[in-house]
């Protein structure tokens, strides 16, 4: 996001966090860092980079004004560790995080995306050895699209599938139970789905 | 499979369903019809196309002798359509349908496969536009071999991946719900996933 040009925010629960200040120190000024809530009044548009089991907390440390009305790129997954690997999800099938954000924060516009592949591959699909697929889910017509020119400008997705409302988010949800399992078969997270027809 | 030179008996509730009969006039001295508990007594091979409601039921009408030992190539999916459309999953995440099977029927080497792709597709993998994937999931390695083996040689499925034992069937039927929403998106069943590295 930063080498696009932007001005990018680090949250955690404390401002002061050891990783978000290494991440400073080498990003210069466009890099800053500080308390969840006040990456959610810095930012114009957010990302729920959190682990699926405290983004709800995380979202509620902000003051619900810094969130109305903003686009909240949701990548999250409610995997649940607590029992090891592979982890299971805390919900799906009737219902998903990316829903439950939405519930809980009717003022944000929820676009669930980017949860279906790893980290490296979000930012830089076309490093991978032909085209894959990225899936949008989201209420929001307008902020879907201006995901998606994120997407597809800024990261290089050619490949981007909107899939309706955001109650489509528990379709790529449960994507993560496969995509973890290929993940342990193949040793590699640098893959993803392509759909051919 | 009759084309594969294959005797092959369906099975319904009960023998003479109209179906059944209208199949086998089309299909010749290779093509029969009876109960369930026929066919499993007819059978080297048995393959479960029952609807996932259905099918611990289907198989409990088979006497148990004729289950032991033999291979089930598991394609159904456990799906619940009580609700509308889309159909949510009676069972996910902690246990599976190809597990439910296989607990309730220790002998039967049960295989998990084909279940995320339209049946046209099974048969003939070939006929989209480039290579797609087709999983494996089972306790037996020599079952999973001889699976693949119908796969590779009967249908030209070249992209096979064991996912490994029938716990991973978990992995494969949640993916139903991201194919259902895809069939709505592109108005077609005639896709499938890839697997891009």
């Amino acid at each position: 996001l930063i080498q696009l040009g932007h001005q990018v925010k680090m949250g955690s629960r404390k401002a002061g966090h050891e990783k978000a200040l290494t991440w400073v120190a080498k990003n210069g000024a466009a890099a800053s860092q500080g308390t969840f809530a006040e990456c959610a009044h810095f930012g114009e548009m957010l990302i729920n980079c959190t682990a699926g089991g405290g983004s709800i907390d995380a979202l509620k440390s902000a003051d619900l004004n810094d969130l109305n009305s903003k686009i909240l790129i949701d990548i999250a997954n409610p995997l649940d560790f607590s029992h090891g690997m592979p982890p299971t999800l805390s919900v799906c099938n009737t219902d998903s995080l990316g829903e439950q954000i939405q519930r809980t924060f009717p003022g944000l516009k929820v676009v669930k995306s980017l949860n279906t592949v790893n980290a490296a591959i979000m930012v830089n699909p076309g490093q991978l050895s032909a085209e894959s697929v990225i899936f949008l889910s989201g209420n929001d017509a307008a902020a879907k699209a201006t995901v998606a020119e994120l997407l597809r400008s800024g990261f290089g997705w050619t490949a981007i599938v909107d899939l309706g409302d955001i109650s489509t988010a528990r379709v790529t949800e449960m994507l993560l139970p496969i995509w973890i399992r290929l993940m342990l078969v193949q040793g590699t997270p640098l893959f993803n789905f392509a759909i051919i027809r």
